[in-house]
């Protein structure tokens, strides 16, 4: 099935004369999630993770993945004929450096230049200039063999009114215009799908785990557009455009639009963001720059603030109520990865202004939770008893706000040196979460925070430590995150200010015997300002036990002991108006002071 | 007098038909601290303060001072005309503004071009050509009127033999080949006294506190060069500069030396270091970039480490004989700041391998140690008696390595906010003293294990936690510090790796009441490498008592608590075979476990 498919692109390469042809995992938007219309790099490798580049030559083809997905990319590959590239590995190159050999002079590189972002573009374009090449990228050329592709999403959108908002697309526009006239710009487009949605208080359902609406925005001094499906949105949408002066046009049209945008006029957009094809049609002069949404919409207002603290006391009780119910029943009712993950999702489906679940679930029992990205499937997933313990990092989308949480469940004995890994990981947790800081900080100053408790005995986690959460939108979101090292391309080094949301998630991971994660998020919030600066705080906003039964107190500070014991006492105040009294009882046991 | 000056100063101006003249507290190598030859700018404004920029026009005369200064340069400007910049003031324009300001079109600014660093002559060159005016830096138009000038100190070098330096000039000089072949570089020109000294493995007396030798150094890929004056070269030196391959030729030789390097050579150099003067004169291809020597001579190789331990003791016996002298006698016999210092002063002048104070004490009493940069004056000196806290921050270049250490004793009764202050910055030192990380990280990772215990309360210190030290050189040097913002030119963002040593003196500092600041010294070390990377630590070498009568021990942590008693226990151990059976009873009780 794959072999046909990969030689009727190569037949479609030798037909229009093209060298190699790239198919990456991109929507028209750059979305770190993409509907199913998008995934034709899964159709024509075969390849199933969430992230991987395939490139198809007339004699080859090729998917690169990184280190999280050999064994599953290795696995789904077999038998395909397609060349597992591991990024990263030694003599392995990279899918620059593997184009610019295979594509020879006078050649041409194919890819849809709506799936690549113009800094991407560029690149190749620059690099095989060189070599006397050229680029062919008006064709969708998988698109062209896609037998029984799946439409393009065109779920039905709707409004976040204002109750749930807090901030009118009308302030919302004149803020963007305002940084435009720093920028010097005259227009503006809008290629992010969370941007677009924050911008115009719409939601909707074209992305999977992200309620975002496919579309483009553009705005200029004193007309605001939205490029999209008019079949998507209804009345009440409609009236609120026509209130926020956005007017509708097709979503094709953004191409032509911009085409069209007059030589002497300036445009703002995010290279990184924005797909090749978008910007090659402008003639107008433009500025790159990261879209001014990132920052305002990674501050939350005071209504999205005081929601979202609901939605996470929705969704604290769903996960404790699942916790009771996991640590009572273990080895003694039949229970598996994938049952319980979805008993965890049904417990959230049940509370009040549920819209979907967040991201995937991660649930891994004992050794599969060191699998940091591990992924829970029917045909592989692994009995849980009362033994070891569980990793479960999951979330909510609710009409009020959204949730990332993460805890490690102790089922059974575990021993002396988990104890103490799952010690160091809480300590890590309370620090951050307590942390008091000047303004100015940003994630590389606060992050050994958490880590230092690792560090200490010579452990540590190879990713950050948390990230920005948006509201009903993506979990994962810029300019906020805590990371010691800078990765470039992370948008991810911005100053904490009052209303960011950010997750705390250390861990460690002992491959082949245990995971553990503790994850909260936490508001940033100004605390006192004085000679020094204005200082700032965290407050928490996820409510869920710590397994006690993880704990070994003698690695504590009595400062970490405080802070845990007032951390549960809240947990207790906030959940147990929400449980029944069976589970209070336990509740009360689980959030003791120790 | 000052008035006379200017005015001398003035008609010069006018003679030579110059709009402004720009007076740095500079030498030819943009040293920390310069020698007298080189204090023009007190000469002529009368300031005495280490940093300050003076800048006079044919009917003006300025002085710039940062917040340190502001209160000296008022008292010392009083009645001399010169008119009083407040560096950082709103609607203070600054140097560049200033002269930008006062140089008319057509006009000529001057300064002597060996006194300016390259990178900041150049934006004086390009701002001033945008208004059509130039430069005049070929004379040192301040000399021509300096009656008495103190001459150009000539003071007598040595070398640094193997047993002191650990590593020959031969081999210093291939690593800066090697360094060199990777810039593309055919010559590197030095101007830096403290790199110079460094790879010729020579010190000297040129610059006060800074035991470095006033020249020049050329390297090529078959030769070496100092241009030196050659009568402070004994036998011994140049017997030293024959075997390790180093011809000297005259100090003023440099400029013509350069401006004879062929056209097709490339240079290397550090713009912040080399002066304007120096890289107009070359005509061949210039690569700027910090000079590589400068993360060389930062990591410290076995036989600087192990003496640089050696010299710490002795420098702590001194500061430690003089706690117990000062805790002693404070209020029984009669002592100022001055003379506290002298005698703390005499105390190290008397260890075996002494050669000179590494910077000029701070020895503040009670509010006046809430100046950070307080310099006690005979006319001005507080008396100390027993109430309150003495501050005093101090060290000594000795042969075997150079030290920089802090201590605040308390003499009487001080207040619970008071102790709580001390606590708090005595945490912050074990803290980040016992920190472990992974290589990668930078002064910006770290810092926070310092502040926190300040920040928590409210509290912080307007300047980094600490830097980088010389060995036998200038007392901070790059790339290593510790500071939680960037600040650009500091040379400070290194990743910390094994041989760096870096204070680490957290402060609090409350105007009018007191200042506590305590100050170690720490060497950086390879711990365990494992899976997750290179696991770093410190290995302090500072080992004096942290006055136990400012600590409230309900405000540390059991953690804290274990690395101050293992802390004192090292002080006790290290120290006591050097002091009096009485010093030593008494230092029993202030290295007590608590």
């Amino acid at each position: 099935m794959i072999k046909q498919r990969v030689a009727d692109l190569q037949n479609l390469l030798k037909e229009k004369n093209l060298s190699a042809l790239i198919i990456p995992t991109n929507d028209f938007h750059m979305s770190e999630y993409v509907g199913e219309y998008f995934k034709a790099r899964k159709h024509f490798s075969g390849f199933t993770g969430s992230a991987g580049v395939m490139v198809v030559t007339q004699t080859e083809a090729n998917l690169w993945t990184d280190g999280r997905y050999f064994i599953q990319a290795e696995r789904e590959l077999a038998d395909t004929g397609v060349i597992l590239r591991k990024m990263g590995e030694p003599g392995v190159p990279t899918v620059k450096e593997y184009v610019v050999e295979n594509v020879p002079q006078g050649g041409k590189l194919a890819f849809d230049g709506r799936v690549i972002p113009v800094a991407e573009g560029k690149v190749y374009e620059e690099e095989l200039a060189k070599k006397g090449a050229t680029l062919h990228t008006t064709e969708d050329l998988p698109g062209m063999v896609w037998e029984n592709r799946p439409a393009m999403s065109a779920e039905k959108a709707f409004v976040l009114t204002m109750e749930y908002a807090g901030k009118s697309t009308t302030d919302k526009l004149a803020d963007i215009r305002a940084k435009m006239a720093e920028a010097s710009a005259d227009i503006h487009v809008i290629a992010a799908l969370e941007d677009i949605a924050w911008l115009y208080n719409i939601r909707g359902g074209d992305v999977a785990r992200t309620p975002v609406v496919l579309s483009f925005a553009v705005v200029t001094m004193d007309k605001a557009y939205i490029f999209a499906n008019k079949e998507i949105f209804d009345e009440n949408v409609m009236a609120h455009f026509e209130q926020s002066g956005v007017e509708v046009k097709p979503y094709e049209e953004i191409y032509s639009y911009v085409a069209e945008i007059a030589e002497d006029k300036t445009v703002l957009l995010d290279p990184s963001k924005t797909n090749y094809a978008v910007v090659k049609a402008i003639k107008a002069k433009v500025v790159q720059a990261q879209n001014p949404s990132l920052l305002m919409k990674a501050v939350k207002n005071p209504t999205e603030l005081e929601n979202s603290k609901m939605a996470h006391i929705k969704d604290c009780v769903a996960v404790t109520k699942f916790m009771y119910w996991l640590k009572k029943n273990a080895g003694k009712i039949p229970m598996t990865e994938v049952s319980a993950q979805e008993y965890v999702s049904y417990l959230r489906s049940i509370q009040p202004g549920y819209l979907d679940l967040s991201f995937d679930p991660i649930c891994g029992y004992k050794e599969n939770a060191a699998m940091m990205h591990y992924s829970a499937h029917p045909e592989t997933t692994k009995e849980v008893t009362n033994e070891g313990m569980l990793l479960l990092d999951s979330g909510g989308h609710y009409n009020d706000g959204s949730t990332d949480i993460t805890r490690t469940f102790v089922l059974g004995e575990i021993s002396e040196e988990i104890k103490a890994h799952f010690t160091a990981v809480v300590r890590g947790v309370l620090a951050l979460q307590n942390a008091k800081f000047l303004k100015g900080c940003i994630g590389q100053n606060l992050d050994i925070l958490a880590r230092e408790p690792l560090w200490e005995v010579g452990l540590d986690y190879k990713c950050g430590t948390g990230h920005g959460v948006g509201h009903i939108l993506g979990v994962h979101e810029g300019p906020n995150g805590f990371r010691w090292q800078n990765v470039p391309g992370k948008n991810e080094g911005g100053v904490f200010v009052e209303g960011m949301i950010t997750t705390i998630e250390p861990g460690v991971y002992i491959e082949g015997s245990h995971g553990i994660r503790i994850e909260n998020e936490v508001i940033c919030r100004e605390g006192i300002k004085n000679e020094y600066g204005q200082f700032m705080y965290f407050e928490p906003v996820t409510f869920a036990p710590i397994d006690l039964d993880g704990i070994n107190p003698d690695m504590m500070d009595k400062k970490e002991i405080k802070w845990l014991n007032e951390y549960h006492a809240q947990v207790f105040e906030k959940l147990s108006p929400y449980l029944t009294e069976e589970e209070n009882e336990w509740l009360k046991e689980y959030t003791r002071a120790i």
